[in-house]
């Protein structure tokens, strides 16, 4: 991490990244409002780095001992004075004051199906409408989302979630699963989501990435922390740091039966909070894989110090073709919705 | 589990125990406000359960098919028509619309220290002092608390642990670690912990459950929720039911270096204010480790329905012999009540 | 799973076909020795089974209870007769009676070093040799293997591993780690790896599956049998029953440092063998990430009935870019094999 | 640790003990074949190491960075020269060069039952009798051995125990899991089991360890290799070091069922042998929980470097009261004994 003057000059910042590039590395540059910091992107090793010292218009060269550099609060600090940074997607702010909800449907199943359930949530008070299309399963024998049903029914389905999107005044989100999905799902929505089972997925995080859309990405249910951040950075080394993180459950251990489908691992809300500026949400429904505990555990994410949650929401949950066992419906989400609410405001002046 | 009518006499109540007792098993006995349920413990194949339907006073045999059942949700139902039982140490409520907290130094190294800290967290608003004098610790090289030093020794400290709680109006709990320290600990304190080390001891939760004081009792760090309250029956199981349950973290999972020593596991509240009636507490300190997660933690416990917390405060942490990494201070424990009693307050009718 | 008649006709077999297509669902026709078995593939509950019973040239219709049909051991058993089934790839028979051993450096760093190091594999008795070109990393600031450095330089190194195998009767295999890779690497090498971040990644599996080579598939540390059997199903979906299981350790437990990168889990062997009749390999250098273990674990890998080993191998693992401290000698890999030679010697029998 | 000079004379040994206790820690005097090695017992830093330096008789001063140093591989090679001990019984060897094989029922259930099993595992070929009369049981409603009945019973069973153990010339040994068993069951077996569940129980190990008896030893499910050592620690604190480590298992990961009960973690077995001198042993029945996963386990163990195995016998596991789904026959245990001896033969050298 370089940190230059205030007053470098762009002819003295590409002149270090020139030098950096000479090295066989990529470089990052985040001109923040106090300074701009230029990230170095591949083994600092190869590089000597004493000698960036001398060069105009640089104050200082820091090493940063985590594998994520890119992505941990300390570059954000540096270049923006920031410990945490906003994501805008439209008027829609990630990881400010305000509690940001992304509700919808499990799986995209039909227009009707879509826009109901986006009014829903609407009313309920989210924001951001999910639903999926292409449906990571553990068997091939299951519904795989209208996405496998061919291209024209994938983009059909996507342009469901953009009207309904629209209509509703909601932003949209939803999952790809694979590379060749990238194009067309980034025409239709405002946030890609990558899942959890492709969060190790490194061609697909820098394919994402370059599309330039704010990214939801979920931890992998058998990840470390620091596994976690150094793959979101596989995206920060793309130039898009627009990444929202999401927890959703780890995998549980213990004898005898399950009560739950993950553990929910909260503590990780606020170990994420110290160790990047990014925003984390909360996804209840696929950590607990049960209806009745996300009140609770909805709850407990937000006073955890989450700045949102993304939750499965249908009309009539037993009748989900998909995960309907943890779905709610809009009239709980409100309730969820309220209560978390009230308790943001309790735990929010912490946070900065 | 056999339903006694409303009206059964205490002659029909001793018949059914008596033909239990034929069989082999023992009998839980629970005078509800309602009714009298009798629990069987032991192997209930051996007995002809049909039988004891036709038995006068009988109104109902029922099969519980989880394998803890004295301390199932079912079974307070039936005796008190309640989900949840409150448990009484004195004039404090646990499992009730208070919050409950549990505070004070991880090993009570000197009477100096101990009053001082006691007096620190009854400002704080606790309502219990800790202290650990037996000291379940993972290396014989380090400090094993006062206990280790001798008998005389042991007494002392529980004195004081007597003292304090007298002086400030604060009940009194302390761990035991062997069979051999229950007799001795039993006189000093008001409730009785059995620590995750010890969860799987059923001698020790026989000997601890005959006191007849509140035990405070925590989960294994590798124990799945059937275990756990499969292992609470032990306790139940001697006619003890005032306990008091404990998460405090399982073993972490994923690669690289672990944030936090444990993954504090939050939905086990809920899951557990589902199968048993008995009321839970979490300890923030032991899950994370860590000083500065334990604020968002315990909001997030409150958030999650739990009654109470436990929570290692040292006026001095950097001072303490043991773990003092993951104490806080007196001041800090009071701003942690006064943030967890507002989101109490904004979860608190949804647990009825 | 559609069982025929030993003397049904080409015709039946079609109609049979062509009537799971109406509903929607795909058949995988398995022409074994004795019969033909027909799977379906998707969901089996839109389909009125019993209605195939009564087909001309139609046995039995069974259902397989295990989210895995097609590559099940009753499926092997039904059409083939055959309890555990061969992969062939050149003379190369991989689950037959002789130890296959898969060798090669984590990396393909130069031509020279890449030849030097077949050459020593071979010698020591393997049979295939393997070679990263495009690695997974955990950090983008690592070596990413000579396939990040252009499509030029991934050719070059592939062809670089065509050309050690032909020059020393090795079989080749390398690892794909995302789709665009995939008809690249197809053109070089006898069996294409799927590394064990990429086991959840159904879109890949599929695209992989269609080349119609034999498949190396590793399964995630975080993964249980009967999820890798479920997304080895994605692969037999496409018609590509030509795959190797690999165990490679799965995420560790416990508190304290860990004195091995996984856990390998060596009854996935036999549990495995029981399940389905894909031959199963064990890779010791990952699982333990040790160099002073492999010895041993390939061993107990052996005993435990795999049909063979991946293991990395280096003339210098100090000198070694990528996992150096988990690769072995030439010399030392020559040991591992005369002793798991000798020791499958007195196992196998017990395997038919 | 402190190394005397070979020639070191008692008194000088006695000074430094002296010294030793003057800072309130004990101290372990091993005598080897080589020379005297003293081990601190305690808080080293509470001694000023480099004062024993200068004493006479004094060799060297060597600090040992595990928090194990009395079970640990340098200790031994300091004062032995020997990287592995051999422990007796009688004229038993457990660690030396043939297999040791401890079988027997999961539970004493009659005095005609143990002596059946007893004579086939004698023919079969094992060397030591085990079985359970104080059980560990997860439901305080199952069946809890004949030690539950009444301490008359417990002897009873203990005897028979005993005599079936004189009768067929086996050793004996048995599990303890509370204090109070101690002196009883010390009276009757010639090896104490310390059982997974109380591993920890550092009151318990102290207690067993002053019969100074050998104990076998097992890993709790949760533990990692650390914790197992630093807890064995608390055994040879006593000065009992003929300890028998035991891998069992630990908890399983992944999602979906679980097909064995535990992960049987066979890394333990090398890397445990790298970092202590102790022998150590597996036991396949409990890690399994399978009866057909017994012989591969068993071989894969031995394959690994183990000294021996436990396994649970039954002449008929479907009657068995406890556990019979993971027994096997003494005809099975026949084959088993016979393949791991022919396998031990191939992997000995190597351990040396």
């Amino acid at each position: 991490m370089i940190i230059m003057k205030t007053d470098a000059t762009a002819e003295q910042i590409a002149h270090v990244v020139k030098e950096i590039k000479k090295h066989g590395l990529r470089a990052d540059v985040s001109k923040g409002a106090f300074r701009t910091v230029i990230g170095l992107i591949g083994d600092e090793r190869k590089v000597p780095l004493e000698q960036f010292t001398a060069m105009p218009g640089v104050k200082e060269v820091l090493g940063i001992e985590t594998p994520y550099k890119l992505v941990s609060r300390e570059y954000s600090q540096y270049s923006h004075g920031l410990e945490h940074m906003i994501i805008k997607v439209g008027d829609l702010e990630i990881g400010g004051d305000s509690l940001v909800v992304m509700a919808g449907p499990c799986a995209v199943e039909s227009k009707e199906q879509l826009l109901r359930i986006a009014e829903g949530v609407k009313r309920a008070g989210a924001q951001v409408l999910r639903g999926g299309v292409f449906k990571p399963r553990t068997s091939v024998h299951s519904f795989q989302g209208l996405g496998a049903a061919g291209d024209e029914e994938a983009e059909e389905a996507l342009s469901w979630l953009r009207e309904a999107g629209d209509k509703f005044g909601l932003a949209v989100v939803t999952e790809i699963r694979g590379e060749s999905q990238v194009d067309l799902v980034a025409r239709y929505v405002d946030i890609i989501q990558i899942g959890a089972r492709n969060m190790y997925d490194q061609d697909l995080l820098s394919k994402v990435a370059r599309k330039g859309k704010p990214i939801l990405y979920k931890r992998h249910f058998g990840a470390g922390i620091e596994e976690f951040l150094s793959f979101a950075e596989y995206i920060a080394a793309e130039g898009n740091k627009d990444i929202i993180l999401c927890e959703r459950g780890i995998i549980p251990i213990g004898k005898g039966r399950s009560y739950t489908r993950y553990t929910l691992d909260l503590a990780a809300v606020p170990v994420l909070q110290k160790e990047t500026y990014l925003p984390i949400i909360v996804d209840p429904s696929h950590a607990t894989g049960r209806r009745d505990l996300i009140h609770s555990m909805s709850c407990a994410a937000i006073a955890a110090g989450a700045s949102g949650l993304m939750i499965e929401v249908h009309y009539a949950p037993a009748e989900a073709l998909v995960d309907g066992q943890q779905a709610i419906t809009p009239a709980e989400l409100k309730a969820v919705i309220t209560t978390c609410q009230r308790i943001q405001k309790q735990v929010a002046p912490r946070k900065r």
